[in-house]
């Protein structure tokens, strides 16, 4: 699956984030059909239920009940094994060298992604959202407490994280209305309520679990891989002026559960396997239990826009997900050295990826640095932090050998 | 069913927590039995599938698929009117003026307690952990930080809370594993990996939400009781060196996530309506939207004893959810404020509940005042914290005209 020359006979236009290389799995609704399984190439759904129906998924374990489902929490406790076969059986039926009668039983399978509602894929037990990127942590540090010592002492030493809400996560698509809450304004001597003036977005990718483990067991970092089944782009919506007034001591609580926004397509880990990247040295040196081998980051492209109510869009930063000074094996072995169980759909985010130039800062708060350097918008306004009807856009894409595996789009209005 | 002068033909035992006034629900397992919803009076489970093919649980919704699940979200979904309408029926053939043959139906339905076993009653979604005894977050506060200004700044304002793991959570009775994990002993200059060394546990009570609300919307002070649908106790085991190391900026994470204890029976609102008490005074006045009327706080003595393996045992705290300064219709009012969502099952719960005098602080960090006053065990051992081997027993009961509702045990074995 991961040869670059096979093409296929569904047409992929050349700047999609779906080649036969991807074959994400994601929950669609159209007419009659779904909520179900499904997964996509170029601008077409493929409809799993409907290709099973015709006999061309025969994959061990896979039946229309697993697939028949309004989220793939089943179908991907079937495994890794089994969701990749899957990805095999489709590339068959999909390649360029699939016969007549083939790809005429395929087409019926086919939906075109602008006619079907894409749903949320997973139903997520728990989030956990970690803190993950340097640059993001020491931006953040400087702002709010000392450029000089901008990292807290554990920074370097564990991926800092913290408990998410799990319910507020909306798919792609879902507006996002703004929160009201509890603030406490520069000079003002008591608290105010009103709507969230400092309403923000956070670039993050996230990964699902697609093996449990028991509670009171851990997962090494040699063994996380087998138990992330894939990732998705997040956007974790932060209401700074709630956060602000509200984290000291026990974390961000409000200021971040109104909402939280994440693409409709899980990406296989295994479809980003040749975009492997050597991590950040890490510098000092972590305890044996965050110890890994290999190459364990990803070159992502990440990109993050802005649409005002007018349409005018503005790409206002461009990150990737190589600069994760911690990464996802070693996030998942650090939740678990505790015995903390993970179940199948938990959900574990990165915190903001942010990377060295301030063009690749992945929040307004740091872009803007505080609302100090407003963003020009292409209509003439600008922004220091988000409008109501302003659209943000999360978009995510690896590209080696002209082939590109993406991840589509996480995208929500801000409502008021 | 608050009729205090109200007795049933099935022998309850004078100390008992479940006279036929509270008739709490759980899940339970015996034999071929179960997991399926239940009740209990006295020291007998009440088989409420077995109950309902007597026929002697006519209440509309209520039928044999809701009430045969290894959790109760679904018969809490059907709303708390239909969950008191089967306490209401569970009244009618419990009580003294049952005639010969509906006894003898329900002695069919009985299961020894002791021969059962208790389930997780709730499949939790998301788990809240609130900060809402003043003197639990002024002990911590004057310890950790300086006790002339021992709350922080938005404590008086507002319902700290913060999101816990949801996935940890386990029934009474289920052994407690000491935890791994990373601690900057005291001293050192790196940190350090093993088993905690300071194992705490925390004395709380939680409720379960019974009705939801849509994202984006609010729920009042003033409806919030109409989304709680019940009460349970709840240890939320703290590894205090884990905790202190990795809980800024973000708050507390693997320190927590590594198991939480809940107590198997659901005691309903309506069973404690009549432990109403006025809660502490607020000043400063509170902000509008946590504003509310009546009596909002409960009086219910909770306890927490430590066995220790050799079978000694010694109550550590006498304490009370009167205590609390920020009271139940607060907190939902606040988790809510900024539209996040609420499903049945969630569940939040208090923080520790430590009165004003030392013999009620809920925790040994407060009590042993961070080891600095170690407790006499009756074999002649002391404690600071929690040695492998000591079983930590949370006890709570209302009581009033000599009707104790209580709550049973939420018990849990450390383990190494």
């Amino acid at each position: 699956m991961n040869d670059y020359s096979l093409t296929s006979w569904v047409e992929v236009p050349p700047d999609s984030d779906f080649p036969i290389q991807n074959l994400p799995f994601g929950v669609f609704r159209y007419g009659q059909r779904g909520p179900s399984a499904c997964s996509i190439i170029g601008d077409q759904i493929i409809d799993l239920v409907a290709l099973h129906a015709e006999g061309l998924l025969p994959v061990p374990g896979v039946n229309r009940a697993v697939l028949e489902q309004p989220y793939l929490n089943d179908f991907i406790a079937l495994g890794k094994s089994t969701a990749n076969a899957v990805r095999a059986a489709l590339t068959e039926v999909l390649k360029s060298e699939a016969g007549t009668s083939v790809r005429e039983t395929v087409t019926k399978c086919l939906v075109p992604v602008q006619q079907a509602e894409m749903c949320l894929p997973v139903k997520v037990g728990d989030y956990t959202d970690f803190y993950s990127s340097k640059e993001h942590a020491t931006n953040v540090g400087s702002m709010f407490r000392d450029p000089a010592n901008a990292l807290l002492p554990n920074w370097l030493h564990l991926p800092v994280g913290y408990h998410g809400r799990a319910s507020s996560i909306v798919v792609s698509g879902t507006p996002v209305k703004r929160p009201y809450g509890q603030t406490m304004p520069e000079g003002a001597t008591s608290p105010q309520y009103g709507p969230s003036r400092l309403l923000d977005f956070e670039l993050e990718m996230g990964f699902i679990i697609g093996k449990p483990n028991q509670l009171g067991t851990q997962i090494t970092t040699a063994e996380a891989e087998e138990h992330i089944f894939g990732l998705v782009l997040f956007n974790d919506w932060s209401a700074r002026d709630i956060q602000k007034w509200e984290y000291v001591p026990l974390g961000p609580f409000l200021g971040k559960s109104f909402a939280s926004t994440i693409s409709p397509w899980i990406v296989m880990l295994e479809a980003l396997d040749p975009f492997r990247v050597a991590g950040p040295v890490q510098t000092p040196g972590v305890l044996p239990y965050l110890q890994y081998e290999g190459k364990k980051n990803y070159d992502i492209n990440l990109e993050v826009a802005i649409q005002t109510p007018t349409g005018a869009e503005v790409t206002v930063c461009r990150s990737n997900s190589k600069y994760l000074y911690w990464n996802m094996c070693q996030q998942l072995a650090h939740h678990t050295v505790n015995g903390c169980n993970m179940n199948v759909g938990d959900l574990c985010a990165s915190g903001t990826i942010s990377g060295p130039d301030p063009s690749s800062y992945g929040s307004m708060l740091e872009l803007t640095w505080r609302g100090t350097k407003p963003i020009q918008m292409p209509d003439g306004s600008e922004r220091k932090f988000l409008n109501d009807g302003d659209t943000v856009v999360l978009r995510g894409y690896a590209l080696r050998h002209g082939v590109r595996i993406g991840f589509g789009e996480a995208s929500g209005q801000v409502v008021a």
